[in-house]
């Protein structure tokens, strides 16, 4: 557990950066953004945050795990008779907020309105990513837990491996490589781990069958691993369990290619949708442009996709700090998919690669 | 996979009860909505639904996994240029629509906002729990899930108290009991299941941790399955590792009471809140209606927690068909914590207890 001055911290941040703003307080909403903000690990509270004001609003399921993890917040526990936005309705008339600020990415519009009518004389100002854009940028502590997150999927990955047989389900695969990286101190895994063997890596998001690891030359796994404190990795690699056929050489070569451009175009000060077109140039040239059907990476933190996003329409620019996926991928409906995917911590004059499995042709062999 | 004709039913039974509305076609936004009225098991996707119109907007990722679960509907795959809000708005336009109605209790004020503007002459209706309604009471292929995902609970479970051993930990145990239900068909825990050693038990939403077994009297397990179809269960029950105390006992003994007095009390017509009522009488007359912290129960379906909500507030009348959990508990900060969970099948004139895991305080015990 970070020592909660972290967390007082980034509340420190997020307020200076919201200085100038025509609201008093901010209500947040969304539940990582809580956790991020305070250290509470629970689900299903808010909080209210201004220069002098920060409340978290909870249900009694929380009541003493809120005393242990956030022994320096303002609590409010509602009665089992107010929904969670009638209780921050009430916190925000008792701290007589005239203009408040909600979370527009999060908040929904029954509470929206709920929140508009509870307090007459409120005036509510939507905002958009005041703390994502904050989360972005990772501190010290942060990198250290993806770091954490990146060895238990590596690790995960590696029994994976070394367990791997003809007979054994793309399931059976699923559930090897995630308990396996709890052995190594993951909660859980950062998704469900997609496995899919030979032409069902067509699907990006292809979940694991019955089918079994022999049904083709090769499988495809995509995984990652939540350290305990929340954050989060997310791989992907190609073995080959079969021959390397011509077909697949060429396709894996591509996306290979595609993906080591897209990692040395990373750098503090690039746009995303630039270094998402470093990559997809290459697939293009290939003549496989519409087979690369995804963005080519995200950010990852405490949700597994956060910002930034690669993509076309993406116009942000990296900072030092933000880690990313790079994961081009080629799928060609029938025979299979490639994807190849590393986690990137973006520095001032390029990138540190925080994943390091092996990913050429000939080292992803498994007999 | 069910066969697609259970989702148009399920479609049809929706155009039915929006009859006499004032839209002519509703924007379903909620990932699960759309799984229950499409059997897309994909996510991020929208379906756009009137008499005439039934267009599922994706991306990419999933063209190929649309063709193969529904290949009845319309796919409308968007651009990586066009965000999935602005790609709905193209279809709403595209169809002519000037009356909307959208999902109130899950579109966020952003997305509803870039709805309302991006076409000028359409007016949103704001709707809610127009589908939720609908899931809240199961057909014959939805309890037959859900009896599955309860099966693979109960072997999980049966698997875990074997394997139970003194220097077992909580994190250990929970590992123990996800992989034994996946054995049994799960593909999935319903939730990371909630193991707490004495007076962690205190913590309604108590995470595992490497405290051991053997730390204490009883331990507190709150556990379910995802069956493969994606239907969930939720159970709870204490195992005694070491000594009945007269405390133990006597908790224990309330909230057995309790639980059992407000499953007698579940039938078709009664009121939520009145069968919450129940239970919570139960636990205020001996003493701790203040540790009872939390609302009796919920809905269990595609999602762990759903509609209808057994609280003080709530007054949902139950319906045959229904399927919900009735989980009372005492919680004493420093000592620890007794829940009872089974889930129930509403009937006409009573209920069918899905769940039968022994709950007598003689058959909790395991040494």
């Amino acid at each position: 557990m970070p020592h909660p001055t972290r967390f007082a911290q980034r509340r420190q941040n997020l307020l200076a950066q919201l200085k100038g703003q025509p609201y008093e307080a901010l209500l947040i909403s969304n539940e990582t953004n809580v956790s991020y903000l305070t250290g509470f690990t629970g689900d299903s509270s808010y909080l209210l945050l201004a220069p002098k004001i920060c409340t978290i609003i909870s249900d009694g399921r929380y009541t003493t795990q809120l005393s242990q993890e956030c022994p320096d917040l303002d609590v409010c526990i509602r009665p089992q008779t107010d929904t969670i936005i009638v209780a921050a309705s009430k916190v925000v008339k008792q701290a007589k907020i005239s203009k408040l600020g909600i979370e527009a990415d999060h908040l929904t519009v029954v509470n929206y309105e709920k929140l508009r009518t509870s307090v007459a004389t409120l005036e509510l100002c939507p905002t958009s990513g005041a703390v994502e854009s904050l989360r972005q940028v990772k501190d010290a502590s942060e990198i250290a837990e993806i770091r954490k997150a990146v060895y238990q999927a590596e690790k995960g990955f590696a029994v994976l491996r070394a367990q791997l047989q003809p007979e054994m389900t793309e399931l059976e695969a699923a559930h090897t490589v995630e308990q396996a990286m709890r052995k190594f101190g993951a909660t859980v895994a950062a998704f469900p781990p997609i496995i899919a063997v030979g032409e069902r890596a067509a699907l990006p998001h292809a979940r694991p069958t019955n089918g079994r690891i022999n049904e083709a030359d090769f499988v495809l796994v995509d995984w990652g691993a939540t350290a305990a404190s929340g954050y989060k990795s997310d791989l992907t690699r190609l073995i080959v369990t079969g021959k390397i056929s011509p077909k697949l050489e060429k396709v894996y070569g591509v996306v290979l290619k595609a993906q080591r451009a897209a990692i040395r175009s990373i750098r503090a000060g690039a746009r995303c949708r630039d270094v998402d077109a470093v990559a997809r140039r290459v697939i293009e040239a290939a003549g496989f442009g519409k087979q690369f059907s995804h963005g080519l990476g995200h950010g990852i933190g405490l949700n597994v996709h956060e910002s930034p996003r690669f993509s076309a329409a993406s116009d942000a620019e990296l900072q030092p700090g933000m880690i990313v996926t790079v994961e081009p991928g080629i799928y060609l409906e029938g025979w299979g998919g490639v994807r190849i995917e590393d986690d990137c911590l973006v520095t001032r004059d390029g990138c540190e690669v925080l994943t390091s499995v092996p990913k050429e042709l000939d080292q992803i062999l498994v007999n």
